[in-house]
């Protein structure tokens, strides 16, 4: 088997905790993540305080091969993740000289100003991580990876991200979405996942157009172990007579 | 000063984890919580495992005066969050008379199937959260609430939970959305900042219509103390000529 690389994240900012701001990030990190064979095994949303980042930090980058942080690297006072990170490593936090440049070059003269030259104070050493949307670079500090709130400017900076990540297989899935309720299917469910233990069998019921419906979800690195999950659940479907909506 | 009651919230689902689902349960609650005065201090995402349910929730109920859990409580397989519950508080799993007694009448004659049974499972002596959309009860033990995961079903169940939870004041918001970028305004908000410590002042990029802003949002349990905030740093606005483009 080969081995499974996982993840945590930690979102940091008091407006997800608020529910003024509806977090999306994690659906990005994790989709994209699990594309590059990397599960996220755990999500932990935290507040701007700085032990609860530097304890936060420190317990999830033990447990989990990957951390990526959002939120918290802006021109702000609230914004201390930078500082955090340098803490939980016990490195000095200071002014980032590649950084500096790339901020330098990307502001117009005089316009380069204090609340700016806030974004390159990074922990000592920290590896940039480039920002073609905005300038400013997050940064990572071995296993930590942190990445901007703006989910449009995360988003940008995935791709260059790939290089530093090292993932296992791909995660593979297969949904089956059926016109019934989770009780009817239960049962035979219950059977498929006790004969193909190894394989991520997920129920999710969903209302559609006023319809009740449930979404049976197949997950894991094996497309065979898949499609046999797959037939052992159409079997029970078609003997049941319920209406197959869709699959993909 | 009043007590400040705090929550945290456990959302349990492979499917938020996977990213294939985008959690919104975070967001309701915190909102809801914050107008009866019970801050949401952490939220931590966890996949459907029983060992890390347990952790999890015996860990957060210690720290924080009320846990949420969501998801997990219905028929299939992959709900495990009631025989979690159990084994986390060491109380038998069981059918729950009164629960039984709901759903035995919500059901027609002969519908009130195994599956079916399976949602009344609960941990001995659990107390009862009403359901009025769909029947299944959620449930607590002490200070943990189990609501199921389903974002219409949570909703509907909150106006039922408000005699259960002690909170403190209400927490105030204001925010001023100013067309302006944060590096323009970070030192005049830092010492609004350093001046009302005791508020929760926080600075937020957005971009709308094409157009870059700041919102900031001040956030306090004493609206004397919100309008303090919020003249000086109007005061700063209009000092910088930047343009006030609405606040609520």
């Amino acid at each position: 088997m080969t081995k499974k690389t996982n993840a945590a994240i930690l979102i940091i900012g008091n407006e997800i905790l608020s529910g003024r701001t509806q977090d999306t990030n994690t659906s990005t990190l994790s989709l994209w993540l699990n594309s590059i064979g990397v599960r996220v095994q755990e999500v932990r949303i935290i507040p701007d305080i700085e032990d609860t980042i530097v304890n936060s930090v420190n317990s999830l980058r033990k447990i989990y091969d990957y951390v990526f942080t959002t939120g918290g690297i802006g021109p702000t006072h609230d914004d201390i993740t930078a500082q955090s990170i340098a803490k939980a490593f016990n490195l000095d936090y200071e002014i980032h000289k590649e950084g500096y440049k790339i901020l330098e070059k990307y502001y117009k003269p005089g316009e380069f100003n204090e609340g700016r030259q806030k974004m390159i104070w990074m922990p000592k050493n920290a590896k940039l991580l480039l920002n073609p949307t905005s300038g400013a670079p997050g940064f990572s500090v071995e296993n930590v990876f942190c990445l901007p709130g703006v989910p449009s400017i995360l988003k940008s900076m995935l791709g260059g991200l790939k290089n530093d990540i090292v993932g296992g297989e791909p995660i593979l899935s297969h949904t089956i979405n059926l016109r019934t309720v989770e009780s009817e299917i239960a049962n035979s469910l219950t059977k498929v996942q006790d004969n193909n233990k190894d394989v991520e069998i997920g129920s999710y019921p969903f209302f559609q157009a006023g319809k009740l419906g449930v979404s049976i979800v197949i997950r894991s690195e094996d497309q065979n172990k898949i499609n046999i999950c797959n037939s052992q659940i159409l079997d029970f479907v078609k003997e049941k007579k319920i209406e197959l909506v869709s699959k993909n």
